[in-house]
This record gives structure tokens, sequence and C-alpha cells, in this order.
């Protein structure tokens, strides 16, 4: 069905390439279907996760991918590629091991979040007492959970609105550990925030209050939290051995890496688009988020190949270290806060198809939005609201009330990979891959050619 | 669908109900219908699975998992439940990691292969020779091999017919490493025997040629296979570091658990069913073999349950070794070869839906193979062969031409999770599991009641 539609595309691109394009959106409808012929994006991630793998924030696997990223941008054609740094808390993955001991001996699949603690070198072995969500825990008493080792049960809903499922559950993870640590836990498991059922664990970052020592934290994988809630379903108690041995590194390097394509009137402001660069250390990031940069910037090649110019500067930014707290994106927004931007969007939920497009933009800008849908609804593009999401590099963009583009698209299997050691290349279809890709190319050409203003809206601290 | 042909035939059964059942296929008929309203077969694999975790051959998991079995199959009310122990060649797993050192230095995926031979502590690291076939590595000269990792890539299809998947490409993970070591290779990786695309790697049993010295030997789970296939395709020379460290235990004392139905006429040989106690170390063991214990056995629970006694005795056999090279199906045929079987079967080849009934016996049982069917029929359980292969275990039995039963099973996404630390309890499918189990209750009732004479056929040692 999808390949039949394609076809479809291809056949018209002919019909419509005997006519010279005049109009933006004949322009765009072409950029469009020039994709559809020939999309970089596959490349472009297959390359990123074959030879640089895993990309760890601030860590030496992420400072050859920007090395990698520079070679790569330069030989597509870009201009002014560049690596701007900063500084970033650094941390490492050592050992994790669990096993029940008892009452039924076996072992568990987990993973060590970012920033965890340690166990000892030997181990710490504890009872697990088991609570249904971070709600319990947090009301349990201190002495119901000191010395224990807290395991956080829950169940994430294979569902397309975030809100409903990862940003609802997302305390278990970034939270929990903290006040599990303020109440004395011993160390803290939780089940992963996913919708596998495979034995992948997901890891992710955790945030520790002032003042709390960190304590050791880790996702199981859900085979392994359905099992250990089996397990404890037989009502004896359940003693864990865990070893955690992950480490803080003190001040590292990350940065982010920007190409361009030089606009003929800079004044008009940034068009930026972009993904993230790092990944988390368990697997090559294919999904989160090599997808992101590899399609966006195969869209700003495919108006490279075009040979015109853009009137806007098309930016495209690779931001570093978004996994451990978006630190390439706040240090991108103090360098660059207060140069104009136009418009700006990033691509950070996988490789799926753009099911609508939503936006947060001025209400005069609104008719380059539909302009955009129009030249869209033949990928099946749907028109979304005014009140988009934006991708978590673009946030302190948003929050300074910078106008934003916000596709959204299919992530109802994003969260069987996200963070899992399973976030490899062969998980990217093709064909959602190369729609994604022309539905961005047709953003960038007419965002960076509209007569829009573009105006900044009101500051957005909400984000 | 499927529910819904349940529905009916539970509703089928309240009616049956009203009148007694008078002969052996309406008795049959009524023993399916019970296995359709109430299927032990779920709560023993369930309990198997949480309370034993992975079992080893010859490990003191596997010696638990016997205790377990035995108050298990009590409790259930079999007769004569017992132990029968053996030796097996002992193994343990070591660690286990592998790393690509160059040219893109990336972490790798694999499982040791059962038997491997271990690295130095501080591992080795040599260059990768990659090969598409074990045909084409046995035939290159020994020095393009000496010193190297030797890397054996192939594609293994989705197929529903072993012979042409498992059964054809099973001389990788076997053969292949005795005949690396033999041509000088440092150690040996191969593309792990599966249909599934996540990073647990399929591990399995391998076979040393007598003289030769084990080498190291890994599988590399699927999408690590890919990813260094495509690291390879970059044209430059590929190293890995690999560390294995796994070792050999001596012999280690092993065991079968049998439990039994008396029959009335013991003289008419026994009816046997059965599974694999064992299971590999990464996982639970859920699909292989723990489903096929579990099924055989509800089956055999239904007619416990029934209140009526076979004429056969119905023996139901859980062995123990079978991966490590069905040492238990050895002890077993050596001890009761000479003993009367009417009927032997064997299910180990997951949870999935029977689709069809082969056998192998005289000519003239056939009519109690089609007596069957008459009543499988509504369980979409359709006419096979009389050429039927099978299970491992008992084929020690069927060289001595004892007559086999062979339900034939959905395996298409049995070698997603074989072997793999994936093989886990949620993976099986109660409505398919409940299906297996009717069918292994007819297969039982009518069996152990026939007229049939279940004569030996002539010895059939290709097996």
């Amino acid at each position: 069905m999808r390949s039949a539609l394609f076809a479809l595309l291809v056949v018209s691109t002919s019909f419509a390439a005997t006519a010279a394009p005049r109009t933006l959106e004949e322009e765009a409808a072409h950029l469009r279907d020039s994709v559809l012929e020939r999309n970089h994006a596959w490349d472009i991630v297959e390359s990123l996760t074959t030879e640089t793998g895993p990309r760890l924030a601030g860590s030496p696997a992420e400072a050859n991918a920007r090395q990698w990223a520079v070679k790569k941008l330069t030989a597509l054609g870009f201009k002014n590629v560049r690596i701007e740094t900063f500084d970033v808390p650094g941390w490492e993955r050592g050992t994790e091991k669990a096993y029940i001991t008892t009452p039924f001996p076996q072992a568990l699949k987990l993973a060590a979040l970012g920033f965890s603690g340690a166990t000892p070198e030997q181990g710490i072995e504890a009872e697990v007492v088991p609570f249904s969500s971070l709600e319990e825990m947090e009301a349990a008493p201190d002495k119901a959970i000191k010395g224990k080792i807290v395991f956080i049960t829950h169940r994430m809903p294979r569902m397309q609105d975030l809100s409903a499922n990862y940003v609802k559950l997302n305390p278990i993870r970034t939270a929990a550990p903290s006040i599990a640590a303020s109440k004395g836990a011993a160390a803290i498991i939780i089940r992963s925030l996913g919708t596998d059922h495979h034995r992948n664990p997901h890891t992710g970052g955790t945030v520790w209050a002032a003042g709390v020592t960190p304590i050791p934290a880790a996702a199981l994988a859900l085979p392994d939290s359905d099992q250990l809630e089996r397990v404890l379903s037989r009502g004896k108690p359940v003693r864990i051995k865990l070893r955690l041995t992950p480490r803080s590194l003190g001040t590292l390097q990350s940065g982010n890496v920007i190409a361009e394509i030089p606009g003929t009137d800079p004044s008009l402001g940034l068009v930026l688009a972009g993904g993230h660069l790092d990944s988390w250390d368990l697997a090559t990031g294919a999904i989160d988020d090599g997808a992101g940069v590899a399609l966006t910037t195969a869209a700003a090649k495919a108006i490279l190949d075009s040979g015109k110019r853009p009137r806007r500067t098309i930016r495209i930014v690779w931001f570093g270290s978004e996994e451990i707290g978006i630190y390439g994106a706040r240090a991108y927004a103090a360098k660059y806060g207060d140069v104009p931007h136009a418009l700006v969007g990033e691509s950070d939920l996988g490789a799926g198809r753009i099911l609508k497009l939503s936006s947060k933009v001025n209400p005069e800008d609104l008719g380059t939005i539909k302009s955009m849908l129009r030249v869209l609804a033949p990928l099946g593009v749907m028109t979304g609201d005014n009140n988009g999401d934006p991708a978590p590099d673009v946030i302190p963009l948003v929050e300074l009330g910078v106008p934003l583009i916000a596709p959204f698209q299919d992530g109802l299997d994003y969260f069987d990979l996200h963070h899992t050691p399973d976030d490899t290349l062969d998980k990217i279809n093709k064909d959602a891959l190369t729609q994604n890709t022309a539905t961005w190319a047709v953003i960038l050409w007419i965002a960076a050619n509209a007569d829009s203003t573009f105006a900044r809206l009101p500051l957005q601290p909400s984000h």
C-alpha cells in the first residue's frame, strides 16, 4: 500500500518534471518527490551507527562521532560546518548484575540508570519491597523502606500520546530513585519504562535532589520485572544480590555540530532543524536519535541537491548530550538565543511516519503552515494543531518564544526500543524514514522561503 | 477467531455432558473439551519457570528442578513419581565479551556455545575472517584461518519445516567450531541460528571432534552479526577483542523425572509422553521446553481428573540434559528399551498450535491414528503422514522401532526465542497452549485404550 503510493508519487514527479516549478508550493512538491526518488537518510544513519557505534554524552565515542559528523556534513556539501563545545558531567556504566538469592535463586537482567550510584565492589544483598507506583512508595513509612531494595512496578501502555504513557510515568525513572534514597533505601530497581517484552532493559537518566546521596538505581527488563513480580506473589520474603559499579567522571567535554545552507537573505532569521548526536551507551542509537539527525540532514541535503538557494539560512544542528539533560540544547540557546530564528524543530521520536503537522506560531503565520500541509497531503500528513510539543533540544528556544514546527510521528513502537540494547539499525523501516524525510524537506523549503514574518511568541516558561 | 472456536467447543461440552460418553472417541472428545475448560499447562509452566529458573544440564539448578518436579507431579496426583539419575559432562558459562577494536571501536553481544573453549583470562585480540557458509570456511586454505577469528555468516529463513532451516544450518553451530579449530583458528564466532532481530544471542551445544582442542566459540546476536558484516563491508581489516571464560566441570549428575497413571492392563505396553526438564542457562526455558513438559503433563492430568483409568499405563517423562546431547533420552532407552512401549511422543517445539498429526506406526495401527484425528478435527488438527519426525528425546526409542506419535506444531516463531535470554514465560500464547494440550489429551486417551497392537517397527538406525 505504502509502496504503491510512493510509486504513484514518483510517476507524478516525472510528469511534473516536464514543466519547471514556479510557485513555492510547486518547488516544495518537487523537492518532496525528489526525496522519494533519492533519500540520503538511510545512508547517513547506516554510516553513523556502523562507523561510530554508541555515543554516550561526554564520552570519547561522542567526541569521535563529532569528528565523523564534521567530515560527513562537509562531504554532503554543507557550509560553516563546525563543532561548538560545552561541559557536561561525566558518568560511565560498570558491571551490572542482579540475582534473586531467595526463595528461588535466579539471575535478573537490568541496566543501571544514568548517574546511578554504585554498590560496594562485592555488591549488596537486601530484601525487596515492591510498590505499584511512585506515589505508593512516597507514601510508605520510611521504616518500610530503610535498608531495602525498592522495586517499582507499573504498566506502561502502548499509546501514541506520550503524555499518556512516557511523560506520565517518567518520574518513576527520574524522581523515584532520589525519593527512595531520601527514605533510606539500599537501592532501587524499577520496571523499565517500555512497551516491549524482550530481555533488554531500558536505561535513562535519573536526577538526584540536592543533598541526596545517590544509591544504586537500575531498570529491569520487562520479562524480568514480570518474573520478580511472580516470585513476590508467592508471599515469601524475596532477597536480591545486586552489584552495580558505575562511576562519575567529573566534568567532560561534549559539543554540538552545526552545518548550514546559507540563505540569500540571512536577515530573515534562521530555520533550524536537527536531532541529537549522543545516544545511550547500550546500543548504536539508530532510533534515538540517529534517525532524527539523518532525516533532517537528508531533507536539507535534498535542498542542496536541488541547486536552489533558500532565502533564509537553513541551520542543521546535531545536539550533544541530550540524553543526560539537554546540555547541548541549553548551550545552543545560551549562545544563539538572541539571534533571530524564524522557525525551529527537532526530530527525536524514531524513524516512523509523520502522521500530522503541528506548530506553535503566531496566528498570522498559520497560512505558511497550511501551505506546507497542502504539499504534504499526498504523504498522508494530516493537519495538527497550533499547540505543538517541542522535542527536547528545541525546548530552550521555544521557551524564548521562537516559533516551533512539530511534525507528529508514529511512535507506537518507539518505547519498544527506546534506551535499550535493541536500538539498532535493523529496526528502521526505510519507507517510513523516507516519508518522514520528505516531510521535513517540504517544511524546510517553505519555511526558508515563505513571506511570513515568524515573529517571536511571548516567553513560554511552562516548558 | 480462535477464542470464538474455543467458546463454541466449551458450549458443546455442556450439551455432551448431559449424556455419559460411551465410545472411546466420545470419551476422548469429552476429555478434549475438559481441557478447553480447565487446562493445567499454564500453571505448571508458570510455576516451573518462576520457582526453578534456568536449568542447565547437570547444574544444581537442574537438580533443584527435579526436586520441584517430584513435588509437583505428586501433588497433581501421579503415581510412581521418581528421579532416575545418570552422569553428564559438566560445563558452565563465564564472562563473555566481544569488542571491535578497529576500525570502529564498539561492543558486540554474543554468547558462548555450550562446551566452548576459553580465552586466556585477559582475552585475545585477532583479525576477523568472514565466511558465508561452513562449506566456504572448510574449503579455505588453513593459512587464511590460522590465528584468526573465524566469522560465519548465513541467513536462517523463517520456515515451518525445520529441515529447511534449523536442521540444515545446524552444523554451523555443532560442527564448524571443531573444523575451525582443526584449521588453526584462534576462535570462532557465528551468526546466531535464529530468526529474530533482537540483541539476544542464541546459544546451543557444539561438538569437538576427537583430538581437537576446543577453541573459544560463540554466537553473535543477529543485530550484532549484521553490524559486524557492515563494518567488514568497509573493506578495512577488522579486529576483535574477545574474552570468554567458560569452563568444563568434569562429570556431574543429571536425571529424568518419571510419573505415571497406572493402567488396568500394563501388559499392553506403556504410552509415553513428555518433554525435557533442562534448559539453556540464559533464560527460564519457557518455550524450550517448559511448555513441552507442562502441556503433556496437563494432558495426563486431565485424564487423572476424569476419574477414568486407562488400560495402558501412561508414563510422563521429564527428560534431563537434552540440550547438551539427549543424555536423559539415552539413559532412559538404555534402562527401558526392552520394556514394551505402545506409543511414544515428545513435545519440544514450544507452545504453538498443533497443525497436523503425523506418526510412525505399523499400517495396521493407522486406524487408531485416524480415530484420534476424528476427535481432533474440531481443534483444526489436520491429517499428517506416517513418516513423522521424532522430537529429540524419543529418538533412541524410535531407533529401537517403538511406534511414534508426532504432533506437528506451529514453529514459525520458535527460532525467535530458541536458546536465547528471551525464552521467558511471557512468550507463551495461552490459547495455543490449550489447543496443544487438548490434542495431547486426545492422543494419550485413545493410545492408552485402543485395541491396536502397536507392535514394534523394524530398527530405525537412521535417526
